[in-house]
């Protein structure tokens, strides 16, 4: 039997497959899709951006891993095997570095430092033109949601949180469903969206419900481009009702090299970076959901079909 | 009886003098240097770059307040009243902007967004430029040194601290002395300099000490701009030894328009605001200094006259 790597070149395949073999050296690990030996002895693949259709091309795949927390690169593939369960990851180092991003960009936008790049005349010596607004309000509460409101929340913000069903997080103001969001939109100064795309978060954030938000916010996208129209955002901008956004995924990716939001001084815009798969960190539970698909018992990290997340 | 602020327009001079009386609606207070209405009534003076001799006009001073943690725009003045105790501020609202500030500039640097707010094809769609390295080391361990060590421990950097006399901080390694600014030189990724300006400090941070670095180091100076010499820093900066610069003090201020630290690609400039005086924190601790030397009490934060600072 065997464990299937198939994630782009750029996610370094052969580090996941030494980071595999280091906890257990007689792991079979091919890298694919081209040049499986044996599809027939290929048990479990992690994939990212796979190729649609490949994976029935393994009849004894027992297990499928997303190659990172999200599971509509994996859902977006219509011809899925069927009755193979479908797990992604929740891990503590990406979700640090998840937190450290959105951490960097709040304050750089609270101490305006891309401003003071650009032109360190922007504000009179020895004045400050640091922004008081405390409130951040994440957009999903799950692994990832939750670590960056520990981090906010020890830096002393204010933190809200919106989620499908309602949860309860240490020190967060929390909600739920369309009058939730409204309440919590309305006190917001900083908007981090990680939230998954799914049916219910496509176009969520739109001019009806950005409007919303606290004149002057900021927004932070981190989770998916469906998730954000992006012909809503520019007028948003140009009027003030935003003071900026930081936008780390899109809806076509790389951004198109002649995309409007490449153009716009108040966008800031990272290659979806915010975080990244680390093949030692993640390399045990892959390992372990390999080890419980072979054997029969339950994953952990599930896919919610249903919900699509 | 009276308490005289003398401090620059851009400080708010009159925010001030509205907390002072928020305080204590009897306060008798003037703002000046003019039109002092009795300079004999002047009992206690708050200045921060006050024009040389003025306080000599105040026969009755007795106590004079830096409007900042620094004394070295008061002890620069080679014409202050004999035996008249100085004091200078320590806030708890200026240590957390000036570690907000720091902290910022460290995960700009970490998360290279400068970088992507010039280009977002920095690096390639879906790869990380994060810096791995996660030494911190300050330069001074006073209020504003251990405040900021604090909130670096808290989002797990290893902390260093040197200082003129070795200290003990929980979480931090502490150094004192040459050899220890050596040792801890060589672990350093990013050097914060919080030092005051003394005769001990000046040129501190020269060629010989930025080349006991890390290779690739960041050096940020938000202590005094006498500490660093500026024409070592741009070959240091030129040949990679440093990785980049985040300065907010400088010899001249503010910086003159055609100095080549403007022109530098890889120097983020900052108006010295780093951290403010915020008059309704400060007040209070004022208000407290100025009773205790109107009844002869002991001063809270004196200035240390023999180390000048």
């Amino acid at each position: 039997m065997s464990l299937l790597i198939c994630i782009p070149d750029t996610m370094k395949p052969e580090s996941l497959r030494f980071a595999l073999v280091s906890l257990d050296s007689e792991l079979q690990i091919e890298i694919g899709p081209e040049n499986v030996q044996i599809p027939s002895a290929v048990e479990f693949a992690v994939v990212w951006n796979h190729p649609e259709g490949i994976l029935l091309n393994y009849p004894n795949l027992k297990a499928i891993s997303s190659y990172g927390h999200g599971a509509d690169g994996l859902l977006s593939d219509k011809k899925l095997p069927e009755s193979v369960p479908l797990v992604r990851l929740a891990d503590e180092t990406m979700a640090e570095w998840m937190s450290e991003y959105l951490l960097a960009v709040v304050l750089l936008e609270r101490r305006q430092l891309l401003a003071y790049a650009k032109n360190p005349g922007f504000s009179e010596w020895g004045t400050t033109a640091r922004h008081p607004g405390n409130n951040i309000s994440i957009l999903g509460l799950g692994f990832l949601g939750r670590a960056a409101a520990k981090v906010f929340l020890q830096l002393s913000f204010k933190v809200a949180g919106w989620s499908r069903t309602l949860k309860q997080v240490d020190g967060v103001s929390c909600f739920s469903g369309k009058d939730g969001l409204t309440d919590m939109l309305k006190e917001t100064d900083y908007l981090i969206n990680l939230l998954p795309h799914t049916s219910e978060t496509h176009n969520l954030l739109n001019t009806d419900t950005l409007k919303e938000l606290k004149r002057g916010a900021y927004l932070i996208n981190a989770g998916r481009g469906q998730t954000l129209v992006d012909e809503d955002l520019i007028p948003l901008l140009d009027d003030g009702q935003l003071s900026g956004a930081c936008l780390d995924v899109f809806r076509t990716e790389p951004l198109p090299s002649k995309h409007p939001f490449r153009k716009h001084n108040k966008i800031l815009i990272t290659p979806h970076n915010s975080s990244a798969t680390p093949a030692d960190s993640v390399a045990p539970q892959i390992l372990e959901n390999y080890r419980r698909a072979t054997s029969g018992c339950q994953l952990l990290n599930l896919v919610d079909l249903e919900h699509g997340y």
